[in-house]
């Protein structure tokens, strides 16, 4: 189940720092079977790194740099990507890369001919080939989350020592010498440390390291092991789970890979897993095995990938909603899953890797991120983390698109929380054709008057619709009119003088009125279609007025209008896939300029990344609990019509 | 192996404040077989308590209060068996008890002819059957170690919590609705309790007893468990190991169990089982296994005969040399066994009960008793808790009296600590009759120049000779002249002057002159006997000459005199049953009056009680390590002259 290619690439990275992705400027391409042009136009380019010889398919948009970064490929920087350092040269092989500015200054014309950029001014058009150098410089930072620098100061470390041996005019104990080379530190510790330090302080004749997190020794290792220093960020997803390995000295990440939530036999989402708990206790323990089965494989996964002893991991840390963290420490979920929707807590006491299954150094810490309440999660603290939602002066909306969907509205002065239940469509689970985001997947719909044109993920033929199909294909049709704004089909006869090219589309399966968006068999078979049906349509409707009652009420508590929000973010693996334009076109997002909304990428594990890099930011996830005031939407008397207000499209 | 029945009571329990033990004042008895009057004097007294039928075997001049205490049996009491609360009320059933002063202004002369005594002022001379009454009272402070009152504020603790149901208004985490209860103490959760908290809150309709030990709340509870707070002390001993369960939120004792170290088939003394370790590396894990079996089995033990689930025990304590603490915690001895002689750590970091084996509440501590060095342990640090020698204003010397005898001299204002190699001759282990203080051993001689009377413990003929049969078989001999100052025994011609009815016992087996005890075959067949050899003597005085060498040097360099020394303490379990104007005849402890001499009991197993009933206790224990000043004796010039010196009795 493990997935670490392409296909993993595809849904974990997307554009980093302010610039809009235009994932919905298809163009043509190749057609297939069955009459329908499906396009695998630059809605994705494809990205080949070497020497390493790493794929990656990412939205167009994204930098080099940020591509690189996020798929465990490591660039000389010392800025971050922020285009002052100059030292992210890389060279093109093959595709074709415009010079910028900054390129002009940073090469000889004979270097910018050879096909040398700099890979944070690269923003990814078309498929390229790169060769990345090899690393110079060991940087003091690191660029994670979207587009923040972060000094490293990780928790975990290691010292090289070499002691004095012991004499009878000396006899401080094992311990009290190696804490005593350690003095900068006020350190403790732990049983294990004590257990192997006698023996190892002998065996290497007192040249040492000295394995620390935190404030505490958890380790003694022979000789100088202080190269090898590394770290896991998970992104505990409902749907995927993603590791990513991080050189905690140089914060360079070293491999990634994800796998499809092994909980997956046991509901889609949340709350189908919370009632099967809430059916049969066992199920709590089978639960929680597999959550410790998927970390530790990735674990194993990403060690492997590069070549790192899973007992050099130090310290994890895990970014998850509360549920999916719940199940992962071995906690019945069942409070969180009815109202009044209680946690056990927000704050999680010292657990180790060990505590959520992850074989790697037996004492490793896992830091798990804090929930603000029972569906605004850890994953999403993360997110905030990630984005800064606290230190940006701008206000700022942050929706993190899914079953659940998280809502933060604020800047760095005050944020207000909320979660709205927007249901499955978006996953593609209560869609008549809906599938996940997986090969074979319609992601793109574009349509004119006379024609459609789909893109589909990977080498396959149309199978089904994916989340940001769906959202695709009712924009377009509400674009064309052929979806009226009350959410209707619009009536046949209506349809020929509307879009005369799709009207044949439009039809009837059974009862119900379709869209046909792909024949499988003889065009007019509708059975054997991929289509959108009415009730698809409404579904949609649901979990966007969903979403947009929750913004609206967060405005509303402010003070504010939809005008003054600066910047909308748009989170979780599948909002990073959504239009920008779609999206304000249906109404998921206040109406405002495109420019101003952009997609986050998967800012769950960036978060979790920030914290193994950084004791400041792991101290900013907890501060921010303490920032967001939570707004909860389920006892508010005007829900239901602000709700049913909503269920329009925009005009 | 689990011994909990008399012959346990009778090695663990001993005069507790103040009095000497006149155990050599041996008279007559029962002769047995052979010739030799063997004596069941009162060198012990048996108590049978009602109504819980425990049978105690104690030396005299151990109060009944202290005896029933030490025993697991809870008598009321306010004061602490200080005689100012006349609570102590028991029944004389059976049995010769005088009437104390207090005894007349406490009862009726009615009561007191009905056999009613206030405990405490029951110095036991003869066998008695005493029935308790059930406690009334709910004590504020026990009475534990020599003598000592402590405030009962145990770590372990528990609340009764009647909470309000979450609400949509209130939806506080199921963490933050139980500390808020709690709110005298700022606690943090574990993660055990994070796993419980969310069905016990809901399943006992919010109706909780919070778990806590320390600043950690540790369980949640349905219903209201406060009356079940036990914890267990651990004399983990070389030789024997020993389990107190206490009741922590009265003090009272519950049941006490004791069993040989599951580690003696390894080595009589801590320098075999750490060479053991050294020749074969797998021998480490082997021991520490038997270390736990010993303190599980125990725990389990203690547990049944009071009728308590082991899940209640919310803390342990642990008191032991150095060496078997770190074997117990899985630690490599090595580097204790061999110059210089380096402990792994003096404090110990936060230690579970199940890290030490022990199977009681999952998240029970383990309070392990810190060392001052290699060879002054943490039962030491234990011992000197119990007997207060950091608080107590007299000059005192501690001695703790085993194959590593440890001495400590000083008073609240300073303490100077040091360690003496003194050989297994007290144990038994290089006397040629030699055996463990078990069943047939002979525990006391007495002597006349005519005549030779024993006391052998149990209801056995005699089998050989323990260690303290052995101090004082040598002490008579010196007393009569039959062995001179050298510890020569002198030539049988001259001994027929001297001792004429013990001339005969004095003779030879092959090359070497013996002294015979107890003829076992016919009267003159020496092979068949139980004899005291010429090497035997040599062997105690080597023993005594480590030892004495110590608190001479102690002396020196505090700049004191024996006769500065106010009150010498025999602690250890052999210490404690040492005749102390045998102790001072050999020269084991200074010259000084025979009353300033005093039996200590098992004080390591008294301080490892301490530290489970109060938190200020177990504070004092850690400042002990700062306050004693260590002196290496094996690095002195002058050690070599000094321990020859010793080798002479006094004159």
């Amino acid at each position: 189940m493990t997935q670490t290619s392409d296909a993993t690439a595809a849904s974990d990275v997307t554009a980093a720092s302010g610039a809009g992705v235009a994932s919905d400027a298809a163009v043509g391409g190749d057609a297939t079977a069955a009459g329908d042009p499906v396009t695998a136009g630059p809605a994705r380019v494809d990205l080949f790194f070497e020497p390493n010889g790493t794929r990656v398919r990412v939205p167009p948009g994204v930098t080099l740099f940020d591509a690189a970064s996020w798929n465990g490929i490591a660039i000389d920087s010392t800025c971050g990507g922020h285009g002052t350092c100059k030292k992210c040269k890389v060279r093109i092989v093959d595709g074709v890369v415009p010079v910028s500015p900054l390129d002009s200054r940073a090469f000889s014309p004979g270097e910018l001919r050879d096909g040398w950029r700099l890979a944070c001014r690269v923003v990814t058009a078309t498929d390229v080939r790169v060769h990345v150098p090899p690393l110079v410089t060991r940087p003091k930072a690191a660029t994670v989350g979207v587009g923040r620098q972060v000094i490293l100061r990780p928790a975990a470390q290691k010292r090289y020592l070499e002691l004095d041996e012991p004499s009878l005019a000396d006899q401080a104990t094992d311990l009290e010498r190696v804490l005593a080379a350690v003095d900068d530190l006020e350190l403790r510790a732990d049983l294990h440390a004590l257990r192997v330090i006698g023996r190892v302080l002998r065996a290497a004749d007192y040249k040492v390291t000295a394995v620390i997190v935190d404030d505490v020794l958890i380790d003694v290792q022979q000789g100088d092991t202080t190269g090898r220093v590394y770290g896991i960020a998970f992104d505990l997803g409902t749907t995927t789970v993603v590791a990513t390995l991080l050189d905690l000295s140089t914060g360079t990440p070293m491999a990634v890979a994800s796998m499809l939530s092994k909980q997956q036999p046991f509901g889609a989402d949340v709350i189908t897993r919370i009632s099967a708990v809430m059916m049969d206790p066992e199920t709590l323990g089978r639960l929680t095995g597999l959550a410790h089965e998927s970390l530790n494989e990735l674990a194993g996964e990403v060690c492997q990938q590069a070549g790192v002893d899973p007992a050099d991991v130090l310290e994890v840390a895990m970014a998850g909603n509360a549920t999916m963290t719940h199940l992962a420490l071995g906690i019945d979920p069942e409070p969180l899953g009815v109202a009044p929707f209680i946690m056990s807590t927000r704050l999680w006491p010292e657990v180790l890797a060990a505590d959520i299954g992850v074989s790697v150094h037996p004492r490793a810490r896992a830091v798990v991120f804090p929930s603000f309440g029972a569906y605004v999660g850890g994953d999403i603290t993360a997110g905030l983390l990630a984005a800064g939602m606290d230190r940006d002066a701008r206000t700022r909306l942050f929706v993190d698109v899914g079953t659940n969907c998280e809502i933060v509205l604020g800047n760095r002065d005050w944020l207000l929380g909320t979660a709205a239940p927007a249901g499955p469509a978006f996953e593609g689970a209560a869609i008549r054709c809906g599938m996940r985001a997986a090969d074979g997947a319609i992601e793109v719909v574009t349509m004119t008057p006379d024609r459609l044109e789909l893109k589909v993920i990977g080498d396959a033929p149309p199978a089904g619709l994916c989340g940001s199909g769906l959202v695709d294909a009712v924009a377009e049709l509400v674009r064309l009119g052929l979806l009226d704004r009350s959410g209707r089909l619009i009536p046949e006869e209506d349809a020929l003088g509307v879009a005369p090219g799709l009207a044949p589309r439009l039809t009837q399966l059974g009862k119900e009125r379709v869209f046909v968006l792909h024949w499988l068999g003889e065009p007019g078979d509708v059975a054997q279609s991929i289509y959108l049906s009415q009730r698809d349509v409404r579904e949609l409707q649901f979990a966007k007025a969903a979403i947009a009652t929750g913004w609206d009420i967060l405005l509303e508590e402010a003070g504010l209008q939809p005008r003054d929000i600066q910047q909308v973010l748009l989170a979780g693996s599948f909002g990073s896939y959504l239009s920008p334009a779609n999206a304000i076109r249906l109404g998921l997002v206040p109406r405002l300029p495109v420019l101003r909304v952009v997609s986050a990428g998967n800012v769950a594990g960036e978060g979790a990344k920030m914290a193994l890099l950084s004791m400041r930011e792991r101290a900013g996830a907890l501060a921010l609990l303490e920032e967001v005031r939570y707004v909860e939407l389920s006892d508010r008397a005007d829900f239901n019509d602000r709700f049913v207000e909503q269920l329009q499209f925009p005009a």
